[in-house]
């Protein structure tokens, strides 16, 4: 099954199901309704049930969407079906974090190598990873790596980031705070962390 | 000037148009089209004019949008034209990684005061901010502090928000991988750094 012209905003949003639905399936029961998740996740029905139909209705009126299935689903849709052997880059305050994060291991990202450039953590480890020498990222390519969180200071992410380009890896998450250029079969999604509160000040005063 | 009904998911949108366009100021130019705007933040021309149409019109056809002038409606808009004041609850690598963060600066958010359970770092400083005990949380009231970056783990995630809510935190950006529950007159805005990951697979395959 192929799915064509998903908008961005949709892709956007299927994670946000799938996460909820996975703690979901944790509570003994089967099935859920648009509005239950609505509900659930913070969003509309309406906005779930439209974007759910651009890859067919798996649901029954009135009877709602099988978890599981739906977790199956939006798991294909998302290429999450499979193992992703990702990189970090960098392991300050913020690639520690990440390594520690058990979230990734929810989408299928298994981050199997950390790099970092100060001869102080070099050879150490971080949850049971060695810290490799970010000079030898040239190895990402006969590793099958091709995805790299990307978590250092801005004056060196874009030197980094060609880097990466030129091991082979196809997507970087960008934790670095600037604007990183790549080729276009490259995707690279940056991460303000900062952000999500920028539209909090809004909801605070309307709400 | 009050502006009604704006759509969640352009509220959304506006912090990402604000970090765009402070990168251009820094730029020598005055003016930029939506086709430009659109470009350099990598989304659609006609979805930025039909988010900016929601607060009228302040583009002028042919020859584009003030970037000042657009820096600063944005602002209003999402209530970033003041500081506030806002509490770090947590001091590991996460925390820390928040701190050292040069973002929320930009927002207009200013990180005053941090809090741990930690014995080993209560006392201490990060970014020149002494590490307070987290069973002092009610003195956020008196310091007029509404806003809270919650990197704390799970467990105690729950707790520790209700705490805040006591408090008279108004809005909580929590980064805990769990949903909180909290007053309806609260508004929390949940975290999943692995989330914009999982969306990276499809797009590499896909284009």
């Amino acid at each position: 099954m192929r799915y064509h012209k998903i908008p961005d905003e949709t892709i956007r949003r299927l994670p946000i199901y799938l996460r909820g639905l996975q703690f979901l399936l944790a509570q003994p029961r089967e099935r859920i309704s648009s509005r239950e998740l609505a509900e659930f996740i913070g969003t509309n029905p309406w906005q779930i049930r439209k974007d759910f139909s651009y890859f067919g209705d798996f649901g029954t009126p009135g009877v709602g969407y099988g978890i599981e299935k739906l977790i199956t689903h939006i798991k294909r849709i998302l290429k999450l079906d499979v193992i992703h052997k990702t990189a970090l880059i960098g392991a300050g305050n913020l690639g520690t974090a990440v390594m520690a994060y058990q979230g990734f291991k929810v989408y299928g990202f298994d981050i199997v190598a950390a790099f970092d450039s100060s001869t102080k953590k070099i050879g150490k480890k971080i949850n049971n990873i060695v810290i490799e020498d970010i000079s030898n990222l040239s190895s990402l390519k006969r590793r099958k790596i091709n995805l790299a969180v990307l978590a250092i200071p801005r004056e060196s992410a874009q030197e980094t980031a060609d880097k990466l380009v030129k091991a082979g890896i196809k997507g970087i998450l960008n934790f670095s705070p600037c604007y990183i250029t790549v080729p276009k079969k490259i995707k690279i999604i940056t991460i303000d962390i900062a952000m999500d509160l920028a539209r909090m000040p809004y909801y605070m005063t309307t709400s």
